[in-house]
Order: structure tokens, then sequence, then C-alpha cells
């Protein structure tokens, strides 16, 4: 418990109090995967914008959403209790994740960074630079999923 | 299908030419509740900072997800075949989501206004000017789930 309470402080929007609802360890799971689910779409979006014709609107739609879903506060979702399957909902997060505040922390930083950064350089239209940036958030992505999640 | 294209022109980030994934309709059905699901979330933040400690920062969190969400194009999401329950994946979407297309237009955008709206007051901070439009926003959600939604 207390090294959820550090991990969540670590991805928290800010230290301050937060008003938190009170989320079962099933509920927790199914937001966190909703919420990954809908970035993968996003990301998938901009990758057709990359290989496709290029719609500037809709990157950057995309990107908005990738960075908006980045500085969430993801971290709260992560309650005690949900390091495992719950009530029949399954989670594909590692052992790893909850035991390893600090380096979940340098990969959380890490994507949001480069997330906000993309919606940045999506404003631009300039799919060169985008495609580059799309790389670097997939990077962060990567790192994440290879130390924290089941393959 | 033609109906279909309509629905998705009205909702989309634009009338240009859009580089699409193709979905299959139960993966259309999953990432579009995903959608709705992180997007309740939010929501249920928001109220909990209402309802108790109000925490500038994750309102504005909240909020920037809400907007991204409501501008990320769902209407590419209720494709062709996603109005009935596929390879096991249940919509509790109402066939009149895709035979009035106008109708839906309207909510969507009333949906896009209020959020954006959101946004821009969460980031000054006034609690009880976000109330207000909280509620608006929720107003539209019910207006869409009234109509569209099955219970």
């Amino acid at each position: 418990m207390k090294k959820t309470i550090t991990l969540v402080a670590a991805l928290a929007v800010s230290g301050a109090a937060l008003a938190q609802q009170t989320l079962k360890p099933e509920e927790a799971i199914q937001i966190r995967q909703a919420g990954y689910r809908y970035l993968s779409w996003s990301m998938g979006k901009i990758k057709a914008n990359l290989d496709g014709t290029y719609n500037k609107a809709q990157v950057i739609a995309a990107a908005e959403t990738i960075k908006a879903i980045a500085n969430s506060g993801m971290g709260a979702l992560y309650v005690a209790g949900s390091d495992k399957t719950v009530n029949g909902v399954k989670t594909s997060v590692r052992p790893e994740f909850f035991s390893k505040p600090q380096e979940v922390g340098k990969v959380a930083q890490a994507f949001n960074k480069e997330a906000n950064e993309l919606a940045r350089i999506a404003a631009t239209g300039d799919s060169a630079a985008v495609k580059a940036q799309f790389g670097k958030v997939g990077g962060t992505c990567k790192a994440c999923h290879d130390d924290f999640k089941y393959k």
C-alpha cells in the first residue's frame, strides 16, 4: 500500500491533495486499459497519416488526445489490488510496476515529455518532424511495455 | 453504408480526405467504448473535485482529456457493421444513431462545444464556473444517451 501511494504521487498531475474517486481494483484496470486502447488508436491514426495521405487536422486531434491521456494522471489507476486478475478482469501489468516506482516514474515522465512535444510539432503541420517525434513517443511506449507489461 | 459515410463526414475532424485505419466492427466498438469509459472517468474526477477538495491542475487535466476525446473524431468508430453485437462484442448503440446522422451531428457538435468551453474555463481555476459548465457538458452526454443509447 505504501508503495502504491508513492507511485501515485510520482505519476499524479500535482503534488497537492487530490480529490479521487474511490475505484475498485477491477474498475481501475478497466479504465487504464481503456486509456491505453484509445491512445493506441490515436497512435495508429497518426501512423496511417504518415504512411498515406497526411491530414493536418486529424494528426493534431490524435496528438492532442495522446497528450491529454499522457497528462491525465494514469498513476491513480494503479490502485492497491489492481496488480493481478481481480473479479475476472485481467491485467498484463508486471509486479515490477508496483515494486519499482522510481523506474516507472522515469518512463512515465519520458512518455509525457515526448507526447507533449508531439502535440506541439503536430500543430506546425510538418509531417517529417511529426514522423521523427512519433518515433520517439513510440519508443517510450515500448520502453514501458518491455519492462512493465507481460507480452 | 451510404448513411455511415454521411455520419462519419458529419463527425470527422475535417471535411478533407482522412487517412483511416481499417477497423473491424468489433474493434471499432471496443475503441469507442474505451473512449467513453476514459471520458466518464475524467467527468467523475471533476465531480469529485467539485464535491470535495478542488485541485486546479487535476481539473485542467481531466477537462483537457474530455476536450481531446470530444475532438478526436469518434464518428470514424461507427463503421458499417458496428450497429449490433459482433463476434461477441456488445454495443448499446441504438439503430437511430445510424439512421439519423443529422440529429447525431447536432448532439455531437453540442458536446464538442461544451467540452471545449469546459477546458477553457478549467484553466481559469474558477470552480463555480467549472461547476456550471460541467453541468452543461453532462447535459450533452445525457441528450445523446437518451436518444441513441440503450439503457
